[in-house]
């Protein structure tokens, strides 16, 4: 079958990749659509040096086998995160953070292939009536909805987004759902202007005057902060914007150590909360519903890879 | 009357300060009993430079003159922090984060001395039967009764406390209110003796190994983490010791910036919580019940202020 492999060093296309056999517990997946998250390009990059395999974790497919019969034959969406399933983690609702858990596309085998296996538990049906096309979104659009699992949104108050990609996109769709003011705050007009339907929009120099911060009034400031930026200026800006007694919600993550004036929270009573991987079921519904909506997708055949990891679309994938 | 000074660079005792006259909605106040906090040693090592006036924030007194009648003749405890009571903050019940607030031994006159004045609204009468020398904790008491405020506490989980000091006992106690299970982590053999009655105790020697942190299975870990050190150590260890998608209180306030891996939060989902002033009336409660209880303050003449300010006592106080 044709993969996409990482070879720790590079993206590998072959077509002579063997169609994986499920183990006892897992099903055998045909992926009909795959997206590249900006994880797979980190990938690229070495953000996973010990990883070899078939890249990919976010995808819609079509159950082959499965120890769920009742799933064969349908169109699934599925998590990434396999935990052992005795820990404490994963005994307490926290399978994706397990210490021993296998991650599709960054640990084991993933959905950039003609065929895949995932275990069973982590499959969700797609509802009647949405297109696979669309349902490829779960997976980020769950991540989002984490955050207003982890924290209760006053919709009374407001809110900022720091960032204007796609992971700020999709929270800010998903925010907008609780009826919350929101601004979006980001660098680029273009993308800005995606927002401007449901959020105000403001761009960063409007915020940042040269290196110097310009002071605040809490009227100027927002109960919650979310730090979608990806990057480590995201986290000082987040505390300059964020209320006293409020709330910042941490989605990047980069690699090394940032100074912190750690004081900073306690003197002003902030809540900093890291947020990762969501939950399918709810996000699923969003989309069946057409609650949430973002721009097409832009599929490739696996073979323009290149292509479609150089893409500038909000979201490149993969068509088999 | 006595004061005790801050001049911008020490203690300064003195015999021939003026009684203050309070403003309009101020009380006038007869001190009875002040207590040290760690702050006013921090402001003698140069923590507010800009302050100059009477030091002390932690008191007891009788109401002499006040706008609330019912008070006059009574004992009641007070607030530091007195807003501007127009802005967000004050409208929101966030008085102690105005951006214009004043507050006592810090910015304005405090309570290191025979009178005071204080804003009538930050008055809290102690109920009958609580003795005066106990209600002198309801300041820090409620400084720890803060954590309960912000963070929901599951009492089937389990908390550890880092730090053996007066603060990490004060947390103790009101953590074991909710009958979790506690541990406390600490340097000192023989302040963590004090916690034996209601919670397991733990050498930090037991979890550092050298510059080298053991590794810990989630059953190690703790859903909630205080850090009641004082220091940047304590983040550190509250990061090595807190569980997955669990929850760290940030007590500790220190000069500088720290070096943090910031991606920690959303990789493990882990959420920090910064915690400074909390509620006086469930403290004074408490206190009144006796459900928690502190060793005996040691009371000095305001004239032996700097065996006060050098005393190794859990608490040390001026009586007046």
């Amino acid at each position: 079958m044709k993969a996409l492999y990482f070879d720790g060093q590079k993206a590998v296309y072959r077509t002579d990749a063997d169609r994986p056999v499920p183990k006892e517990g897992h099903s055998l997946i045909r992926v009909k659509y795959a997206n590249i998250c900006n994880t797979d390009r980190e990938i690229l990059k070495g953000y996973r040096p010990d990883f070899r395999g078939i890249m990919g974790h976010e995808f819609v497919g079509e159950v082959v086998e499965s120890g769920r019969k009742e799933l064969v034959g349908s169109l699934v969406a599925g998590e990434l995160n396999e935990g052992c399933g005795t820990c404490l983690y994963c005994r307490t609702g926290r399978e994706k953070h397990c210490l021993s858990r296998r991650v599709i596309g960054m640990s084991v085998d993933g959905c950039f292939a003609e065929y895949m296996t995932l275990a069973d538990h982590l499959l969700h049906p797609v509802p009647e009536g949405l297109m696979p096309e669309k349902a490829v979104f779960t997976e980020p659009l769950a991540a989002a909805l984490e955050i207003v699992r982890q924290v209760k949104i006053d919709p009374a108050l407001n809110a900022a987004i720091i960032g204007d990609g796609r992971l700020a996109f999709m929270i800010a769709q998903v925010l907008a759902l609780t009826g919350i003011r929101l601004t979006v705050i980001g660098r680029h007009p273009e993308k800005l202007r995606m927002f401007e339907p449901f959020a105000d929009t403001a761009l960063s120099t409007d915020y940042y005057e040269g290196e110097e911060l310009k002071p605040l009034t809490a009227e100027e400031c927002f109960e919650y902060v979310i730090d979608a930026t990806g990057n480590e200026t995201g986290l000082a800006m987040a505390f300059h914007l964020v209320r006293k007694m409020g709330t910042i919600i941490l989605k990047s993550t980069y690699a090394g150590q940032t100074k912190v004036d750690m004081s900073l929270f306690p003197v002003n009573e902030v809540t900093l909360v890291g947020s990762r991987c969501g939950p399918f079921e709810p996000a699923l519904k969003l989309l069946k519903e057409e609650r949430v909506s973002f721009p097409p997708v832009e599929f490739y055949e696996l073979a323009d890879y290149e292509k479609a990891f150089a893409s500038p679309a909000f979201k490149a994938g993969f068509r088999f």
